[in-house]
């Protein structure tokens, strides 16, 4: 076939001098060895990819399913026949999607290209974690659903304990309460039943002591589920303490790691929990951490065998698209890239705190003292509790996207505790946000709050 | 802001001629009078649309979410940032998924454009099912899931009767036999008991009778599922009379109706069971039936309640993907559209059956006398066992994707019952297969039967 | 760098098994054989090519110019630096256009890959005439600019004889009277004056007989521009009489064959005329005869060196756009693809003429005898003469593009001679027009002419 | 049709609520105000579009062309067929291409929105002038050709003085030496003869003294071509003299200013050429000063009429895709990108200049005392006559794209006079350079400087 590091040759009996022909076959040869290196590593480039670079391996690979096959002759039921050419955009070429009925990442027969692809993938999403902050991963795969969706994939996955019978099984998940309906969901969804430890207060901080998750296990327990990313007022858990206790009590021990890729804080409380006692999966979301489209995450363990089960899991087939989207936010940022995203991430959470802190002293409030590296809780304690609500409808009318202002008085749900003490607003400065973005935020807050009092 | 239906009017004092300036704001308004209508109606338009008017639709939408207000200051932890343009393509520009951590099909206030989109393509998903032969359905879903996942999903919603507690719950699901891994991973996905019924010959066919349906039903089920689409000689299930069952029993009823909306003969069995007795949810795979990548389903049902719960029982958020796949297939293929590629498929089945008699008859086989409106199969009888194996090997070669060889005495998982008496091929004139498909696909089965003799 | 023609010796210590690999390399190398037979033979290739395959090509090709190299330094004035990722769709990827200060045609050492992409097309610009009537043809240029310009572009660079003083320089350029503005626009362009010779009535048809010319003939003449294609009455010029005749005076002889490549008739008199006396060049647009967007042109010789000199005419560089349109063009239909569009174009002209003369009938008109393998005209002897132009009005909001009422009696410019006798109205059936364009333009002039009488 | 300002009152029966659907179509309005701001003033928009926006107002534009009119019947022999959808992105949708028989920007009727964009573009053309530089600007063109055809085209239409016969035109155009190829063939090219006026030395700089030019006329001249942007020793021309002069002897004046807008020094002498005598017409390369692909210029005047009757001259149609690509380097840029590119320009001239004497003063050369707000000329005047080609070939290996080193005893083209003192080489900082483009290039320039010398 046509050999593109030597297209020069084809036509060197042409008018286009040979030194001429040398220099395109050059440049053309600097497009390419990205991919060259990415085929041989296996790993995530340094530097970022261009577009046309990204699309041109999606097209390589793309163009070796047997749907794009002109010679070829289909009589399956299902053969990715499209209705669009527009199809082809969406799906990234792959309208096989992944996955077959045997499991999540089989490769498959009609669609030799997307399973190179689905396994290019999961060789970066291992890539990813274990360069920053979790070296003790063994393997992950990017899974075509969300977190959400991931947990009850991971809780199916590893639910029955072979060697018990049916009657016996434990099915109990333990769960230090952190106020998110996905994860009860998830919990539900695949038919098992959540006990909630609750929280207690640490000066402004929300925590959940090991104690008492310790006095929470009874024998119907066979998992327990910890976190790291969420909002203040809730802390990350005790991960260290409760991987020694999994490990102790045999239980399954995943970490909803939904948006913590992005704090090398929260990931090296992971690499210390996976080193220290029980740790089965890891979930994060790719759109959370990676800046892809919704859709997609990424579990990682430190057991190949964890992974392959939870593979073989999922029933049948899925859309390639969060797949590939992660797949192109690896090229295109590049481990450069993404150690910028971390850098600036780390800034625009000091920049943050900062302003907010010149805010609160301005109106009387302060900064909660609860350890967060991507989000900042103020205080609202001067605040009429009928402007609390007002507050949060003036942001959204000022275009400020996120904020979460918290009256536990009206609603507890959220704040993971019970009777938390005061109001306050909470704001992040999470991976991709701008300085513009924070500065900007500040400001409308500073002039909501004013115009709220008119 | 800009009135695109009176962009003449802008230019009104220029040199352009007032004649040339309506002429081409009417071709405009040719352009968008089918989204207009689309809109008002919010049903499946009868002609096709050009992929020029699909984009121009998605990208009004897309513009509508959040994540693209250029004056907007996004501090929260989710803001559907993305680090390529490329990804806009890959989610049809819908960045911020689908659902909420309440359910599915929630609106996301982030996401306007997004929920609209979602809406409109529920709309449409309907629509089609009352269109091609389930005119009693009333309300349907396209879940981001592929039909595996969506069965799960189905179940999981379904499963609990509220009235019990938990020690008395039923979780028991009949399955009359049906060989796909996906179905029984389906249900142990979700923590529930498959209770699988055995199969008969009835010729050459296989069915499972009801009354072996009805002894093998004890206290325990709760639910059973049934099959229109599958392969010979595995032919449809007795829906209406298992609807019937189902209805005196209290038990969930699921069809998996996997590709069968291409065959107005399996959705009448459908629209009958409906009306016979009880159906709670048909579950179709969006690529089979409505050539889009893999990835998404449309859960269809009789009464709205249910697909509300379906909804709300998905953990969290979801690629947009699989939903706009749904969308650009109903809009690129406008009912009139789906009625040839039905029509086609019918002759294409015709076809082949033809094809493969003469065939037949030239090798001493046969047609298997089995019902199925998309597949045909041929025995194998007088085929040595070892030059079975060769046979499907010989076809892969040839590029033949998707023939069926099997052989009941190696294996008999996929033919849906214990001991089938011959050999045979299958081979599928589905939804989208050409003519070309058809007979190339018999001329290379007759070069690779002859070849593997030599 | 990267061997895509061994994508899966990468892979072969993957799960993925080797016959999957395999035939994923094989499916890719189906993909990519078309591009290196071309690469390889520099002709338009049999069979269309995929959109995916040309833009692969484009991708390659545009990836080899310097504009595109992340390694380099840049310099100079003119850098093919761009504002947006847009310019690159418009330019194909070709943003450094195509020529030097030296010529249209010379390699462009900033652009390899643009070099090679305008020297391929150039091939197959000869190809494409070679294939379809004028295998006589020795060289083509596409030239980035349309027919008006091309004439004058291949005017001024055949305008003086070289032995001839500046003083006695013949300026004159003997044109057979047809009536386009943009031919004598070309000739004044480049300072030359035009001698039209007047045409004469035979039966309906308008001609310029061989002794006119003749007759007009003096010194100052140094050139003679004929004609194919263009509207009833007026026909074709004797292209072979007039390539004797100017062999005979030493004219430059240039054919302006705008759309007449699209009919074997006209390529059949070009090819004649070649072989029977002296032909310049052969100027044809590339939008009307091969469905690009308008801005280009072919011109052909039977002399390397006269297309030769006249791309050493152009002064500076140029677009590159309308190039690619034409590569593009060629790829995307093949020699079958454009073979099928000439039978079709067949076909509906006959159509075309047959309902004209079933109306004409009806209203006691009748077709003109005039030749012409692309338009019919129809008189319109007992419309009165205030209809005439209602009759264009009503056409054209009855949507009907491209036909053309004439009265003589009002303006002559059109009917290409003075005092043509009879109104009437011309319709084409050209190259891509669809059978329901004809049936349509037909059956709304129906109307219209009824409407206009009431 | 579809009310785009009112999407949100087509869902308000949804479920969607008010609050959501109205903050989606803010959005969407957002996204949509600069397009309507646009048509209004028909000028640059201050803040650069997204490329979202800009291909909205493509789409909106091309689908008023009736090529896209699904319910047109066509039987005209040019009705921008086309014979794939990658001719749309080529031509941005625009495929009727500019211009009529009649002259370059006629409305087309067959496209309206073809012709509201080329109106736009050129009043942004206008006003680009106005801006930066030129307010007495009257009236602009982009035309669909580069700088050296559109000097051509300038010449044609201004080349006969309407009251001279045939015999007395006078033919002659005054050019102020300047070692270009296209200027020249631009005046072959039209049938006139160029009269160059030597230059002369002027310490390190080459200019040509008013007085030499005004020896040089004579009767036969009709026109003058002076210069701005050109590379070091040649220096601009003295614009406002020579513009007094052309007014005092009624000589057509023409300032080619290829490149030009970039600096604010060129166009002032613009300016006050303008102002103190006779401008007909001021030539701008598209690419060289904004970024666009090689193919079109913009040319501009202080009078209507002269634009008028060079779009007037211009033979027939021609591509749109140069026009398009001008309005896309607008909208792109903004006033203010704009802005921050002079600015930036600015910045790496002086740092060129900066790190150039720096490398002069360690090899003991210097940088050459010549006015030019682009480029940059250091002596070479040390380096064996040997080592001076190899120094050229060692920067191309070090991918140095765009330097010029120059040997006047090897060869005087390009030095613009005859017996330059001394060798040099030149590099530009032009619009668009990057700082590290810089740096690199002088890094480079010093690392091939001690290769050649091994």
């Amino acid at each position: 076939m046509v050999d593109i590091n030597d297209i020069k040759n084809y036509f060197n009996s042409s008018a286009i001098p040979a030194n001429m022909l040398n220099r395109g076959q050059l440049v053309l040869n600097t497009f390419l060895k990205p991919i060259k290196i990415l085929f041989e590593q296996k790993k995530i480039p340094d530097e970022p990819w261009t577009t046309e670079q990204i699309e041109f391996l999606l097209t390589m690979l793309s163009q070796m399913d047997t749907d794009k096959d002109s010679n070829a002759s289909q009589v399956g039921e299902r053969e990715a026949r499209i209705s669009s050419s527009l199809h082809l955009k969406i799906s990234g070429g792959f309208s096989h999607g992944v996955g077959r009925s045997g499991f999540l990442s089989a490769p498959q027969p009609k669609a030799p290209g997307g399973s190179i692809m689905y396994e290019l993938t999961n060789y970066l999403a291992r890539d990813i974690m274990r360069n920053f902050g979790t070296p003790n991963v063994k393997a992950a795969i990017i899974t075509p659903i969300a977190t959400g969706m991931s947990l009850a994939l991971t809780l199916s996955a590893l639910k029955f304990d072979e060697n018990r019978t049916n009657e016996n099984r434990r099915t109990t998940v333990l769960i230090p309460r952190l106020d998110h309906k996905s994860i009860i969901k998830a919990i539900d969804f695949v038919g098992l039943l959540p006990k909630i430890v609750e929280s207690k207060l640490f000066g402004d901080a929300v925590r959940i002591p090991i104690e008492d998750i310790e006095n929470a296990y009874n024998e119907e327990c066979f998992a327990i589920v910890s976190f790291t990313s969420f909002f203040p007022p809730r802390e990350s858990d005790a991960l260290k303490e409760i991987s020694k206790f999994a490990d102790q009590h045999e239980l399954v021990h995943i970490i909803v790691n939904a948006y913590g890729v992005q704090s090398i804080e929260w990931m090296k409380m992971i690499r210390s929990a996976i080193d220290a006692g029980r740790v089965d999966a890891i979930i994060q979301s790719t759109d959370k951490n990676f800046l892809t489209p919704v859709g997609g995450a990424l579990i990682a363990s430190p057991s190949k065998t964890i992974i392959e089960k939870i593979s073989r899991t999922y029933p049948g087939r899925a859309s390639a698209s969060p797949v590939v989207n992660f797949l192109i936010s690896m090229l295109s940022l590049g481990i450069n890239g993404y150690m910028e995203l971390l850098e600036k991430q780390k800034k625009n959470r000091s920049l943050l705190e900062r302003l907010l802190s010149q805010f609160a002293q301005k109106i009387n409030e302060r900064i909660l003292d609860v350890f967060n590296p991507v989000a900042v809780a103020m205080s609202l304690e001067h605040l009429e509790q009928n402007k609390l609500y007002a507050l949060g409808g003036a942001l959204y009318n000022l275009r400020v996207t996120g904020p979460r202002v918290y009256d536990p008085s009206q609603k507890q749900f959220g704040t993971c505790i019970n009777n938390y003490p005061i109001p306050y607003i909470v704001m992040n400065a999470a991976i991709g946000s701008t300085e513009h973005d924070i500065e900007r935020a500040v400001e409308r807050l500073e002039r909501a709050y004013y115009q709220i009092q008119e």
